[in-house]
C-alpha cells in the first residue's frame, strides 16, 4: 500500500500542496503565513470562486489527479480571463478522505501548478481538511492593468457576437466516456481538463469587447446571461458555429448532431464575447451571430428560441 | 413542507445568497458577473482561504445557519487581521444537498454578511453546487492600506508574547454540548461562532508588533507556527494566562483545568502578536509571555514543552 493523506498528516499534505516557494515580484508575501500577499498593481484586484465536487464535477476514475488540478484551476482562471483581466493568483481549500493515496494529492497539485503556469499566477495558499470524497473550493485572483472589465451587461445593438476556443469538445469527451469509450483522446482529455484561450481575454478587451462570458454552463445558456444582464437579443446562427474535426466525426460516428454539444456543451469555457460590428476581431474569435433587440430579452438559434437540451441547473 | 434548494433552483440560490447589492467604492463591481472586481487601493492585496465541512467543522444540530454563516466568515476574516490588514470582501462556494430548507440557506447568507459587516466587508461573488452535507469554501481578502503585513516569523528574543481575544471559549462550549448541555449559554454561543478582535490585527500592526497569528487549532500549536517561523523559543507563562469567568465557573462544575481549554483550545480566533519589550501594548492585548532562544525552536509553558493535549491534526 502507498502512503495515503492519514500516514502523511495534514500539515505535511498542506506543505506538500504548497511547497513549491514562489519567488516573484507579484507575491509579496507567498505560502505559510495566515494569508498571502499578492500585488495588485492596478489599485483593483479581480476575485471569482468555484467548488468542484467528486462524482459531480470529475470522477476519480474517468481524470488523473492532474487533470483534477488542471481542471480546478482552469475553470477558475477562466473567469478572470473573462473579465478581461490576467489571473495573478489561486488559492484552493481541498478536502479530502484520510485513505486518499498521497500520490493523487500531489499530483492534483503538480496539475494546479501546471495550469497556473501557463498564465503565470501562483498557488499562494490553501486549506486542508478531511471530507467523505475530493471536494475543492477554487479562488483565483486577477489584474486589469488600468483596463475597464468587460461585464456581460454591456453588449448593444448592432454588435458582434463571437466566439473563441473549443466549444462542445467536453461535452463530446462526456459522451465518448459515457458510452464506454477512450477515445478519441482529443475530446476525452478535453473533458479532464479544458484549454481556455486565456490571452484571448486580455485581447477582447483591448480590441473594444462590450461584453464577454466564459462558457461553462452552455453556449445558449450563457449567452443568456448575456442577454439578460444587457438586455438585448442575442442571436445566433448555427451555421456560423465552428464544428471541429474531431466533433464532426465523432458525432457522425455516435449518429448524433455535433451543435446539441456545441449549443449546449459546458466545461469547455470557451470565451464568448460581444465587439462593436467594425471592430477587427482579435485573433482566434470567429463572428457567430449578432446582437438585436427584436423581442425579450434572450437567445435566438436560427430566428428561434433554441429547444434543445438545455443549460445545467445543480438543483432541479 | 417548506421549500428546499430542489425547489427554489440552484440559481434562485445564488441570488439569494448574493441578493445584496453593493454599492461601495470598496467594490468597483459587485456579484453576478463572471468575476467580482475590490478595491485594493495599496496595491497590494491579501488573502486566505478555508474550507468547512458539515459534520466536522459545524454539525447543524448544534448550530444555526446564522451561526454557521458567521463562522464561516469569522475564521477567514480573522486570517486577514493577524495579518495586520483590514478585511474588504469575502467569496463563497457552497455546497448543499438538494433537501436542504431553503431557509437554512438564506440564514446561512445572513450570517455571513452580518459577520462581514463587523468589519465593513462585502459578500461579492459565491459558486453553489450539489453536495452530500454542506460544504463550504470561503476565501477573505484584505488591504494593508500601506503597512508591512505581520508575519509569523518576525518573533525577536526579548519580545513580549500577548493575547487579545476570548481563548478557550469555543474548546469549553463544546465541552458543554457535547456533555448533552446547553449552557453556559455564553460559551455555547462561543463555539458557534467566534468573536475574533478584528481591530486588534491593525492596532497590533500600528504598535509595531514584529509576529502575530489568529489562534485556530489551539494557542500552543499557534505559538508554535511563530516559534518554528521565527527560530525562536516561545516562553508562556500559565499564570498569566486570562482565566475568564464564565471558564472558570464551568470548569470547577466539570471538575477540569481550565488551562487545558486555554493552551488546546482552537477555533475562538484571538489573536496571538509579539512585540519589542517596551512597546505600550495595543488595548486588550495581555502579556502572557516573553520570547528566548535557550533551547530548539517550539513552545514552553512555565519553562517546558507542554504534554497535556496537543493540536489538532485533522488526518492523523
Amino acid at each position: 500500500m502507498g502512503e495515503t493523506l492519514g500516514t502523511l498528516g495534514e500539515f505535511g499534505l498542506v506543505a506538500a500542496l504548497l511547497a513549491r516557494p514562489v519567488e516573484s515580484a507579484a507575491v509579496p508575501l507567498g505560502p505559510g503565513d495566515d494569508a498571502a500577499v499578492i500585488a495588485a498593481p492596478d489599485g483593483r484586484v479581480v476575485v471569482s470562486t468555484d467548488m468542484l465536487i467528486e462524482g459531480r464535477h470529475f470522477r476519480r476514475d474517468w481524470s488523473g489527479a492532474h487533470d483534477v488540478g488542471r481542471k480546478a484551476a482552469a475553470q477558475n482562471l477562466a473567469d478572470i480571463a473573462a473579465m478581461g483581466a490576467t489571473p495573478t493568483a489561486l488559492v484552493v481549500g481541498f478536502g479530502a478522505p484520510a485513505d486518499l493515496p498521497k500520490a493523487w494529492a500531489l499530483e492534483f497539485a503538480e496539475g494546479l501548478w501546471a495550469e497556473c503556469e501557463v498564465v503565470g499566477a501562483s498557488v499562494v495558499g490553501g486549506d486542508v481538511v478531511r471530507a467523505d470524497r475530493v471536494v475543492l473550493g477554487v479562488t483565483a485572483l486577477g489584474d486589469l492593468q488600468g483596463r475597464v472589465p468587460v461585464t456581460r451587461s454591456g453588449a448593444r445593438p448592432g454588435d458582434v457576437v463571437a466566439l473563441c476556443g473549443r466549444q462542445g469538445w467536453a461535452a463530446a469527451g462526456l459522451s465518448v466516456l459515457s458510452r464506454g469509450f477512450r477515445s478519441p483522446r482529443m475530446l476525452v482529455d478535453a473533458h479532464r481538463h479544458p484549454m481556455p484561450p486565456y490571452a484571448a481575454g486580455v485581447a477582447a478587451a483591448v480590441a473594444g469587447a462590450t461584453a464577454m462570458i466564459d462558457i461553462s454552463d452552455g453556449l445558449v445558456q450563457d449567452a443568456g446571461h448575456i442577454a439578460i444582464a444587457s438586455g438585448v437579443v442575442v442571436a445566433l446562427t448555427s451555421a456560423a458555429l465552428p464544428i471541429d474535426e474531431p466533433l464532426r466525426e465523432t458525432a457522425a460516428a455516435f449518429n448524433v448532431d455535433p451543435h446539441v454539444w456545441i449549443l449546449t456543451g459546458g466545461d469547455d469555457h470557451a470565451l464568448l464575447a460581444c465587439f462593436p460590428s467594425r471592430t477587427e476581431l482579435p485573433e482566434g474569435f470567429v463572428p457567430i451571430g449578432t446582437v438585436g433587440t427584436g423581442g425579450p430579452p434572450g437567445v435566438l438559434v436560427d430566428g428561434r428560441p433554441y429547444t434543445g437540451s438545455g443549460g445545467h441547473d445543480h438543483f432541479r
